[in-house]
């Protein structure tokens, strides 16, 4: 299939050539009294990407049912060429973050020309344990790599060493580890047991890791386990890599914390124990709803940015987390949520930039909260949309892209081309 | 397949006879020292039935996988040969709710017969408008009762006065309605309208309701919308019920609230307004976890069967609660989770007849929250596991249901009579 | 004292007029492109206010400590004059909210009078049975509307009838009820005779209600009591208020609601049935923290707003919510907080303002759901500053009240004029 | 003022004295059948001490009000009177732990005897710099261990070195320290930065710790602070007390988490980490509610012995918890209270010992989540009130607690002898 051609991106822009100019020029102004230099703001925007991962362009689902859309990705190579079009259009996620088994192929060599032909390359790759393959021998039903079976832990150090071995081969440079081990009953699991076999299980991939990767431990507070998790939080998160060695880091997804907890904290706790992994972005009302980023609290996403352009700001050491979409896209276009996803995304790191920090620094020394919180409003009240719209437009994608998206057919041409498979869609991690 | 056979059953009890004598005489002293007959909270005990639901039977999952149990149900008849063996094992329940279409056959008198063969008889009906069924006309991606759709909408209807339909041939006397309707962004839906919308659907069910039927109308904070639902809480499905009539009322599933809501506090309203429906029993720590009941929180199943037994006690007019269990087995076997689950239900029940509701009306009104929180407490601490063996035991039932049916060679039995099928699970509501 | 003088305040302007000019003249550009017309907008801002409560100027605690502020208020004089302050500045507070016994006075036409030569008018009357005032003859420690003592109950009713004959006085139309009645323990309260005796109480209230008056029912989840609270949630406030008559309603504080509620479909539902009194604004990160408006969740207040302003646009029948700010004010200067919140509140409801609504209900009805999505985004998204800055200036307010605030040395004068009172301050609503 | 005299106590056991004898024969018989020896789990049992906080015995109360109960302490000794009362009768609380400044007197040798006299010693001791004591040349408004301004940190210090002072000369092991600080505003507060000053902080109280004594962190995820605190969680907690050394260690306050967390989730990883210094034991509902221990959620709290009793089961090396209670008193008689919910501890603890963990480990190795879960229950289903009742009359107390109490007249007597006084009581950590 073909990609959306550059003229019709070109042509969409044309519309927009005068208002963004315009728009671009009165946010300058309006920076300028501020002190901020936008075409300085703009270079570390679009110095910005976000890893998309293979399964969000796959329509997501429910423990209740899977509505697919029209022209679903039916293999890998479907996916990047997903992949491709939404990096074409909003030039946000230059990487893709494979998931095994869903994202095997026979050569592999083939699907890295076919990335890098679409200008991606390879991001983090992700472990499954917490479903079982066709064929599998041993079941993950009670665990992986905390089951009380050796044999079975085992299969999935195995499973987690391949997924290395993939790795290397597409360029990779770390490995994510999310299980779904727990348990349903009080009872069920002894939690320090458990614990101490996932630490041996995870020393074992931790040692099949290349000097140049690292290991991304995520936690989750439950789901599919819905009475104890082993890695439930950053606590045990950081537990964890801490016993497994400097490589190990812990991975923050915005979606797998217990209600009203200050996220944001949580991340500045681990930027400054040096652990810090990297993101899995999305946005959640009542738990880990795995929304579009920043749709139903834009404030959190920002306040997290918030952590991290002033973790860059003071040079913090060891500092250089990972970012990746990870949402479930069930009611929506999942190329349109992406594009939008990493646009917010953009959007948020560009605001977090715009913070004062010299007088935020001052209002906090001085306890002066209401002008430190005015700081923090001002930057993120500032429309940054202009200045997306550049970035964007400089890099030859669109100003909007779901608009250049939606008139460029690309949808109807893949539901032609990609008969509906049936159940080819895989869960949400 | 055959039954478990009574002798096993009586067998098994043999070896505890002397115990259970025992430990139940020594329990009616304790209890008669307190003013309580034993055997009569016996006979309330034994006329105590909850319902199963006919998907309770197979194995449940998440998003994230299923892993099936051996010698799973294939189809409705098989669901109630397994009914029937919770029936026969644990005498708590009577009646089996279906649900359609997972349930539906070609001959419904068969089905009542077999049933009936078992002891068993019908409770609720369940729709399904969550999901797509095979060959649907119009898809409920975007709602059902509430879509924007005027077609949509009037399929959901036909398909609940389908249920109806059936249920009238197999002796129910009650629709349950649970929509996934509701949204994942703000803004995707227009709340007014879409209740306005559910309203309508609803009363074109309601006008189809025979004389004697009640309608359910079951509420839930999210998913499998995870931004807003229509039916959201327990305000919205009593404006809902009301607006309806008579016999509509508000059913209570206990994992559909909010974190820290006061369930029986809820239950106690609704009972005041003569809309309570009934319950949908299971445990929940994080979400609608769909545990088994009463096996994370105990006392608030305590709580909410006290509401049940004050409100008994004092003749509330119009108090006729349905119970039913709701739950998602997906770590144990389905027919043990279910007995010991019905089993809990019955201990909890008995433990809120032994509450000295004189003291406690007198503690209440003199403001000694000390003394009535103890004589509930001292209710709920009582050990009444010899009432409830023999309870089983008087009516045939077996002592310890667990081991009499692992002893029984059921579920090997079953496993060699019912091939595995792919995808034959149902959700979970 | 005196206020600050109205030259201090124009020469603040002076310095910002070109800039605001400028921005004000930018964004209306760039809302004509939306077929927006910002004078309009501009318009429908001004004439929106939200009421201050009295309490709210003085520094607010927690149960472990108060850490007073410089300058508080003594008595009610002290209030009006700093809301006076508010009101001059921010021009966004024209009503004050009192609470009795808290702001009585021995000539409420002198209160009234003093609040008019700031411009001020008086709001809803709140009423205090939530703690023992000095001399009181019977305790409202174990609840008072719905107190077990018919005495205790006859007091509680009494003392609201007289904040109405105050309000009287004062010009104020509407009186807000909020008790802390509930339980601390299982068992301590009898939930249905609980509210049966709320309802009697509030009855008599209802009775003594001037026709053009209305009562606001204020619910909350818990605290101080926090096992069960009598009108533990919207459901339960509709109930009382459907039951007293049609000048109740269900005051609804962004605040009192169990972690992830969706506040704003609640907002829907009491417009829907007529039954929304109207708001006490604040924001929370774990409870009823009673923090700033908008200051942890900006778009939870857009999305209120946004059913707000729609409910407006469709011409809802009997839409007519009241407005007021209720906040606790621990770490910040009142004034400041006040005014600040006060801004936001009017920036929210500019912003909702803005929202494309032809083009909402288009997308709502073809479940689109990205585009609903965007539609309430780039309002949220639209920095509104420069609008709001005018609706200030063309009032005769302040281009930035707290700079122009701090600048006037209004608190250190208090300081010098109110000698620090021990325990002056009140509890939180 | 006399103690309750022994002589009253030995009359209200003289009732008793059949039925318990009976109860517990008959409960003995049955935990023989089980394998138990009851009278090994009595001697357990009857070791087992929980220490009274001070401020306890003072009626509690909430931001909104304080309602004072009759007969209340006016000072340390009274306070030590009131714990001799619950001592002798509950026979389960050996020690009481102290808070400064609240419990300071001018002869810390007296008051030990005054102790002694009463069979009670001195658990850890409590600092308090989340209020301004009277006089206190540097505020807490803004923090305290972490605060920006090194003098009131250093203010901080002091006060908690003065704390382990007074705990030498009263023969306490332990410090507790719990601070309030944290922010109310996103941007007010510097996380990284804060966290370092309160470890800079911590380390100057760490050194002045004497060799024998521990120094207890408490984290709290909320409350006064509102939007963050400095050790807001277990994770920082842990982090903290192994910055500073192996005499740290993490204090857990069952209300102290987010909604839903697993808390016996991180009893078990501290307990791993070997940095479980001990539990504030109270229960909630909705936050840090300071109810009663196990009044809301007695089988959570069982859950939490299950690990302890494992811990030590397993002899886990360095295991040594220290138990206190902490909770307010805002509906009953504190005396009542604590002595209920000290029988509640030693009841739970009692049930824990229960548990068939040769089984257990075995339905764990087998992943047999059904058996596994039904140990639990069995255990906590026990009805133990027999024992805890032989417990308390071979100790010398009484057989019912509460009400030997209320017969003794001593709370009438302390409202003669103790005058009320304004503002006595304390907040609640």
């Amino acid at each position: 299939m073909a990609r959306i051609i550059q003229e019709h991106i070109a042509a969409h822009n044309e519309k927009f050539q005068r208002q963004v100019h315009q728009d671009y020029e009165a946010l300058g102004w309006q920076l300028t009294r501020r002190g901020v230099d936008i075409d300085k703001v703009r270079e570390q925007v679009a110095a910005f990407g976000v890893a998309i991962p293979s399964w969000g362009v796959g329509t997501g689902g429910t423990r209740f049912a899977r509505f697919p859309g029209s022209g679903e990705p039916r293999h890998v190579f479907d996916k990047i060429e997903d992949c491709g079009v939404i990096q074409q259009l909003a030039r946000a996620t230059p990487t893709v973050s494979l998931h095994i088994p869903w994202d095997k192929c026979s050569d592999w060599s083939e699907l890295r020309q076919a990335a890098a032909a679409q200008g991606l390359s390879f991001d983090a790759m992700n472990s499954n344990t917490f479903s079982d393959a066709k064929g599998q021998a041993l079941s993950y039903k009670f665990g992986s790599l905390s089951h009380t079976d050796a044999a079975t832990r085992a299969q999935a150090v195995e499973h987690n060493i391949e997924c290395i071995e993939i790795g290397k081969k597409i360029g990779s440079k770390a490995l994510t580890v999310w299980v779904g081990d727990g348990s349903n009953f009080p009872g069920q699991s002894h939690f320090r047991r458990a614990f101490d076999r996932y630490l041996d299980s995870s020393r074992q991939i931790y040692a099949a890791l290349p000097g140049d990767w690292r290991m991304f431990l995520e936690h989750k507070i439950a789901e599919p386990a819905f009475y104890s998790t082993v890695i439930q939080d950053w606590g045990s998160s950081y537990l964890a890599a801490t016993a497994l060695g400097p490589q190990a880091q812990c991975l923050v997804d915005l979606g797998h914390h217990a209600p009203n907890v200050n996220i944001e904290m949580i991340v500045a706790r681990l930027i400054a124990a040096g652990k810090l992994a990297g993101f899995h972005f999305n946005d959640s009302k009542y738990g880990d709803d795995d929304l579009d980023a920043g749709s139903v609290s834009p404030y959190r996403l920002f306040l997290v940015f918030n952590e991290l352009v002033a973790a860059a700001h003071e040079n913090v050491q060891g500092f250089q987390p990972a970012y990746m979409l990870d949402q479930s896209h069930n009611v929506t276009d999942p190329i349109e949520s992406l594009m939008t996803s990493a646009a917010q995304v953009l959007r948020t790191y560009a605001q977090a930039l715009l913070v004062d920090r010299a007088a935020l620094d001052a209002a906090q020394e001085a306890n002066d909260a209401m002008t430190a919180s005015q700081l923090l409003k001002t930057a993120f009240q500032t429309d940054v949309t202009p200045l997306l719209q550049r970035v964007r437009q400089d890099a030859g994608g669109a100003v909007d892209p779901v608009a250049c998206y939606r008139a460029s057919g690309y949808r109807q041409q893949a539901a032609q081309e990609r008969p509906a498979v049936q159940g080819g869609g895989g869960g949400i991690v």
